[in-house]
């Protein structure tokens, strides 16, 4: 493509919406540009980067035995019903009503449809294994979009839901997409750790997320500092720390006016947190929840809901409802006494000794509390992990960091084959549910990611898999007729070779060329400046500092060469 | 790919819902499924003649120097208040707010998107000029939904908006838009009519179609039988037949009680209807229109809305307003002294003599009514052409058929960029508005138009260029290693050489198995059967019914060499 022709929309600017380099890369670069709050549309250099992203993904998918279909965006409500998720989405989910007033949502993903596609086509063991996917676009109303395409309302994705007989057919279909996701992520030039991560009530390893580390991630990534270990900190299972074992006293209840908080107590009593226990109250659905962990603790919210066997909705309790529980103000709340449907205690709880806990009496704590011998409870890991935990593999020190999730391959089993009835008959003509899993890549997270871990302060460093083209050559002035033209037969030549390569025929000074060639990330450089009087030309790498000069009749078959490797 | 590996869900008995071959057949070829109404699942077979489709379209566009890009699918109600066009759509947009309340459509179509990009891309005629194009999922809620995908809420379309600095710009890029798309359908296999339609207001050759002649289309296209005239019906001019010219009688007042429709007055006035004129009245947004033609004649609503500046709705007036215009029931309405905005005279009324209208009095009519001397009115082209009407261009008979649109080409002028302030600075720095057209392609129309236009009792009959697979490899008996092992062979290579080849290695009667590929389609079948002793294969053709055999040995490169041709 000659750039005088070409749609180019760089900017010197970042603009002021753009937190993050990748969102302020694809807006200088002209990659695309905001339509609404979360919803972009891709200019055409954006729009091949997207394009090739998933022409890497289909070749992968198609490599593993995945066929590759188009549901439709706009479903049904009915489906959605069928599997009990209508409400649970809530205004995450696009939803509208067509002329007839009939419910539609814009498909946040899909696994209703290819459970009922399944149901529909699948009769037989025979037809089994299956793995169906499709690349797409989705819709989810985030409450807060930000950082452009990485957490966009409008956004593409490839997924994939696979059928199998049995636990041991998705064992295999499972795996299959775990190495072509590995593929993917790697022609695409990404760097990114295999994480295991929660899955829900069935657990096992039964789910498992490809990360990006960074810093604005919403996603903590449990990492060991020796093995390879890692996890969703959502997954992560915590050890306990052993308290040091002492004599049991006599359980004894303290007047503690206005001390409620954790910081409050500690100087009240004048001791460290590690001696305190704190009850936290939570509404899931309709069952009120208390979970025990120790005073420096973090509740770790998945596993509690994966304890009480899922929810719908999980969340703090309001002050009426921590009230009816304790029968006490606020800050009080304690194991003793309490009313709820679950006591939740984390398995430190059980190692400590004479510790402190609200009395559920307003201005009142327990001290010299013992489990066992003063309460009792649902006992098991309901705590996030921290840095320094010891490491559930190998015994070393655990590590977080920050991860964008740009994959996620999950055991699905028969959670909605159940639901929906999507059954077949098996080998003995009996009855069963199809057992499933479904795999997820988010196409323009990627593309963002890529830019976060590939860029400088010139601009974007593509990898050359997924570079809009992979050469730009530049006639240093494009008045000099003998620069141009020979810039041109090299532009041509490349062309004709099937090579994606840029000339730059603007009419502009070579500063401002280089800057936007840089800007947006050509890997290859051809410079046709005044060396040609020598027969040279330069050729420059944007990931190196270095240029080397190049015969001019010598440069195609370089490149040509180059690109091969 | 191996069919035994395949979701392919063929169908031996037609589909109720479905009443068109091809809506028959895609859903027989298991190549989609319906979702909802209108709303359809491409399955694996389908989506891989979608894709093959899209990559043509791609290829020509990309060659006819436009460029593409992506918009987003749900767009803010804004920009289509800006055009005026958020209330003219009605029904027909999906619309839908976001957890904010703000209003977004799912877009029918994108003239204000790329409006406003190029308002905020272009500024300069060093620009110019531009041809920006995407590939996408489009929505319209249909009132009457049918025929599969061609006639869908959901479907995928090409839409292209071309941007000039003047007319001639414009010129030249449609002439491009042109040419591309006779290339496109052409690749396609699609025989298709590219017809003048009308361009609204603006007039002059802007707008033509792209048409499949089919019974089922919902346009009718006038042809003409001697020379290459076509046009769609809307756009087609009528030549009036001229009347043999008589004295002018005294205009009189008849009694006609209960005598309204034209069969009702011929009867009583023993006459023929050309000696009638009826006039009909509508209602254009806030005006009263009434229209004269003769009364064996129907109005051309498009003509009539055109000639009034055009008009966001238009329909028959209801009783009322017939009542307020006639001061008369329903049934009386004539020119003299009818109270509306415009009286549109069809110029056929000038050249007849002596004839009969509704007297806008309740029970009566006039007779010996003569343009000029007793009404007058908007003289102009206002009826539909008829068959065996004369041809505008050569003069010859005029034919008419009805048709499927598949494309639209068509100048915009300045329409968008002045009501939605797209300019740019011309070589004299003057701010001028940007000269705009824009293009359609229907793709998924465009493939179910392929295959109303090649079937057979059997089923579909694929061109090459966009066949979901263009080889079928059957072994008439999967349980005979031989024969199997040859076909695998065969399979292999083909595949290898790149070419998308099917294995049908299901354990199924060769019957099952000529029918399963004569329906889906494939253009050609190599068996591998009895002959194999012989050293020989079997090829066949899809749209021929000889079959040849081939040595095993030569079948793969005469392949080879079929294809490339």
């Amino acid at each position: 493509m000659k750039l005088s022709q070409m749609l180019l929309g760089t900017l010197r600017e970042i603009p002021s919406e753009a937190e993050i380099p990748s969102h302020q890369l694809m807006l200088r670069a002209g990659m695309m540009r905001k339509m609404a709050s979360g919803v972009y549309n891709f200019m055409p250099l954006g729009i091949r980067v997207v394009k090739k992203i998933e022409n890497i993904v289909r070749e992968e998918m198609d490599k593993s035995g995945a066929q590759e279909l188009l549901a439709s965006a706009i479903l049904p409500s009915e489906l959605w019903k069928e599997s009990g998720r209508w409400e649970v989405f809530g205004p995450e989910m696009f939803k509208l009503k067509d002329r007839n007033d009939r419910e539609f949502c814009l498909g946040p993903t899909h696994e209703e449809v290819f459970t009922d596609i399944a149901r529909n086509e699948i009769k037989s063991y025979k037809q089994l294994p299956l793995n169906l996917y499709q690349i797409q676009t989705k819709y989810r109303d985030e409450r807060r979009p930000r950082f452009g395409v990485m957490r966009s309302r409008e956004f593409i994705m490839k997924d994939a839901y696979s059928f199998d007989k049995d636990e041991k057919g998705l064992d295999v279909s499972y795996k299959k997409m775990y190495e072509a996701y590995n593929r993917i992520f790697e022609r695409c030039g990404l760097k990114c750790s295999c994480v295991e991560a929660d899955s829900g009530a069935m657990g096992g390893a039964g789910s498992a997320e490809f990360m990006v580390k960074s810093d604005i991630g919403e996603d903590e990534i449990v990492f060991c500092t020796q093995c390879d270990y890692a996890a969703n900190i959502e997954k992560a299972p915590s050890k306990p720390e052993l308290g040091e074992k002492e004599e049991l006293n006599a359980l004894a209840k303290f007047e503690t006016p206005n001390v409620r908080t954790i910081e409050e107590l500690i100087k009240f009593f004048n001791t460290t947190p590690k001696k305190f226990a704190k009850t936290l109250i939570y509404k899931a659905d309709d069952k009120v929840v208390a979970v025990m962990v120790r005073g420096d603790r973090e509740v770790n919210e998945v596993k509690v809901v994966n304890e009480i066997g899922g929810a719908i909705s999980f969340e703090m309790a309001n002050e009426s409802l921590v009230k009816k529980a304790t029968s006490a103000e606020v800050g009080f709340a304690g194991p003793i006494g309490i009313k709820v449907d679950f006591l939740l205690v984390d398995k430190e709880i059980v190692n400590m000794y004479n510790f402190i806990v609200g009395a559920n009496e307003t201005g009142y704590h327990y001290t010299n509390v013992n489990y066992g011998r003063d309460f009792e409870g649902i006992v098991g890991d309901f705590r996030k992990v921290v840095e320094g935990d010891t490491c559930p593999k190998c015994g070393k020190k655990l590590t977080i960091a920050r991860g964008i999730e740009v994959g996620h391959i999950f055991k699905l089993g028969t959670k909605y084959s159940e639901s929906m009835n999507a059954v077949f008959l098996d080998e003995n003509g009996e009855t069963k549910p199809l057992v499933m899993g479904c795999y997820g890549i988010g196409v323009t997270r990627t593309l963002a990611a890529v830019i976060e871990q590939n860029n400088d302060e010139n601009g974007i460093l593509w990898p050359v898999s997924i570079a809009p083209y992979k050469v730009i050559v530049i006639p240093v002035v494009s008045k000099n007729n003998e620069q141009m033209s020979i810039a041109e037969d090299i532009y041509n030549k490349l062309s004709q070779n099937g090579i994606d390569v840029l000339l730059d025929d603007r009419n502009e000074r070579a500063g401002v060329k280089f800057k936007d060639a840089d800007l947006i990330g050509i890997p290859i450089k051809i410079i046709v400046g005044k060396k040609i009087n020598e027969g040279m030309v330069e050729l420059k790498f944007r990931n190196e500092n270095l240029s080397e000069d190049v015969e001019i009749e010598n440069i195609v078959n370089k490149i040509i060469k180059k690109l091969k490797k």
